[in-house]
């Protein structure tokens, strides 16, 4: 009987140490996390897959969706119900309380989410709950969190600096209105449909001073393209600040790690 | 009498405390400033509403507008007011001469700025005086000038690189023209609208060196398109120079604050 | 007898100081590689110049190309031949079984891929398989890797921060999926054919995020525009990134460089 | 007679003093050469201004570029022989074999070029000559190229990292040739017009690697558009590499400069 415990708890002793990352002792992911890394992926495209007509009217699709759905909620359901079981050997989460309480830590909450679109299926085609159904489907890709040591560290570096970055956000902001509002006054009589209020002469503004320039407006007048192209060149000010900040954050953040 | 006098002044300076934010002891704004940013906030906002047509003819907009109206005018003529009386607190703005020299200070000056739209209407719908007073609704934006110490840090830290910024701003004319030139040369027989002078052939220039890219104009001919495509590539210098001399006085900056 | 044999080995060996960049005593080239690293440069160009249909009808253009094919091929096929002759100067590569490792080395691999398009004709005008030789033509430059010594230097130095780097590229790429998700769910209803499909999306997603934004597609709903201009700006985080990463690790290794 | 050589030799001594930026003693520029700078702006707005057939058609304005033709091209011909005289003050240019050697100085040379527009006048309205000499007038701007000091320094901070600018073109060049052969092979059957050739796919390759993106050509099939997203993101390493170097080469100059 209690060689049944020992053995028992071994194995959650053994599980809890593969399924958790960091308590992997070897290098990379654990095989248990290299499926459950494998399953994310190959489920968020299919996601993508069925969102395109061309391929979801494929004949062998629908059979295919049917297969994968079936593999992925198993492997998901069965995930969660296994961290769930694991994290008792944790001694914060010990317990029924424990149990709780781990229920509701954002990568669990996470994790029960993107087990919705699996469990449940809503809407004709084409609706909008439909729509929204398949943008929980691509947030199975939030599950990656649990992984993502590397970015966290990259985030924190940047953390640093968030005042700065901060700033020239506002900065931006500052700019975009200030640009939004010139060519509403100056183009808007000519161009009602495009610069006829701020909030239209605002998507003008974000694109140009973003450099990303769709093209489908664009001041005509004298005047206008004079402040279109002092926008512009403020678009690069906007670039250079944030670009400026980061490279400066990642440059003294490298030259600690090397002290 | 002195005992009223004593009470006046403590307020007095209370309020010049609670109301400068430079003298304000805890940290984060003041509840008074709180309040006064919220406002320039709601009334940037509603300045930029009422220039879109769609949400100024509904029916319930005007009355809204008539409320906020009344209520930001009183906001701001009140911290004006209030504004005017604490600054005897300073010995620098003391007594009537002193009160005088505070009106002519840049930041006084915009807040009257920003009143003005409150007290005068002028012009029907849709005239170029209407839209010009618009414009100056959303310069109540420029009363968080006050707010700015952390912006004002950053612009210093640019400020020591202004002679390096100054010769890459003065390259980026240079480089403009000589495109621009080249172009109405090239491509001026070919689209007189777009390239038939060097102040058209601008236009394109600044779009493609600054890669916003409307595409709008652009070159046809084979030579066009190869001063053209230069041009482009020029375009990466153009920002790669600036962005580098933030980079390197931000990063310059942040190593001398941490010594 | 043993005179030309001391005679051809000493040939050998001077050749392969001659053929070898790294083993070439002199600055820059030497001048049997100033002849080879030239007609890869012309054989490229010709490759180019034939693609294009308003040359490749030229009357004259047909007997060039006869011409320059025979030199090329002449000249790559010595150079093969001298290399593997020469190369029994190297230890590593010396006797039969020498040259057969010789033979699998990712540089003789391309020197023989670059042979085939000059010995081998296919295809009629216009068809995919003449496009791919096309394409195999346009290889011959990957012979250029052999002198591209510098530019390892500057690659390994961004190996370094390789890992910081992926991050980046991992974080483009869900904000890449993200942004498309969302204008599929927004945008997909007005505009089927643009934003129908995440896939679709997901060309307007790359198009605004690295501020191409070729115009033409974009949102049009107020919604899908609120959400794209998000999008353009995060585009400048996406740029901000590399750059900063890139610039401390040149900066790093200039500075360690010059110790 | 002693006497007026004196004071005529100090007058030249004083007027090289005035005329060459480098010797004179005050900040800033000698009152003679304001004027020469002052010149030379209003003579490249004429310049500009001239080639807009709205602005050249104006009544008046042909009486006011008579006026200024002769007022330009008195100064900078007066300009031109002051500096023949005075340069006799420096010894490297003294004597008859003196002013032949300062004849062919760069800056000279460009100063005669500047002129020649003011002294012949060619062409037709609207014919290529006219266009190549309102080129030439531009080129005034280069007479500025004397008082460009501190550009010069700029310059060579830079030219310490021209080997690795250099090599960024490099991989800049080849990516743009490989991007624009793969869109020819995929596109090409698709879109002739636009990627039927290497060299019209060029046009594509330069517009997305740079993120202008006029969007004139862009591609339309699932494979075009999948290497056509690659290419963009690629843009951003062509972009980041440059800026990466230059905000490193400069951060270096600065931190050189501080010691």
């Amino acid at each position: 009987m209690t060689d049944t415990i020992s053995i028992k708890l071994s194995l959650r002793s053994r599980l809890h140490h593969q399924i958790n990352p960091a308590l992997w002792h070897g290098s990379g992911l654990s095989p248990l996390n290299k499926v459950i890394v494998l399953c994310i992926f190959l489920a968020v495209i299919m996601a993508i897959a069925e969102t395109e007509p061309a391929v979801r009217t494929l004949p062998w699709f629908s059979t295919l969706t049917t297969i994968t759905d079936r593999i992925f909620s198993f492997v998901f359901t069965a995930e969660l119900m296994l961290r769930f079981w694991v994290i008792g050997e944790a001694a914060k989460f010990r317990g029924m309380t424990g149990r709780v309480k781990y229920l509701f830590t954002p990568a669990t909450l996470i994790d029960i989410a993107a087990l919705i679109p699996f469990y449940i299926t809503v809407g004709a085609d084409g609706s909008f709950m439909l729509r929204l159904f398949r943008f929980l489907r691509i947030l199975t890709l939030a599950k990656l969190g649990r992984y993502s040591k590397a970015f966290r560290l990259l985030i924190n570096a940047l953390n640093h600096r968030r005042h700065e970055l901060f700033i020239s956000v506002g900065f931006a902001g500052v700019v975009l209105l200030f640009s939004a509002t010139c060519l509403f006054v100056l183009e808007g009589p000519q161009q009602p449909e495009a610069f006829g209020s701020i909030p239209r002469a605002l998507w003008w503004s974000v694109a140009t001073l973003t450099t990303v320039g769709y093209g489908d407006v664009y001041p005509v007048t004298v005047l206008g393209r004079l402040f279109g192209g002092i926008t512009a060149f403020t678009g690069i000010a906007i670039i250079a600040m944030p670009t400026g900040i980061i490279a400066a954050a990642l440059s003294d953040a490298f030259q600690e790690r090397q002290k």
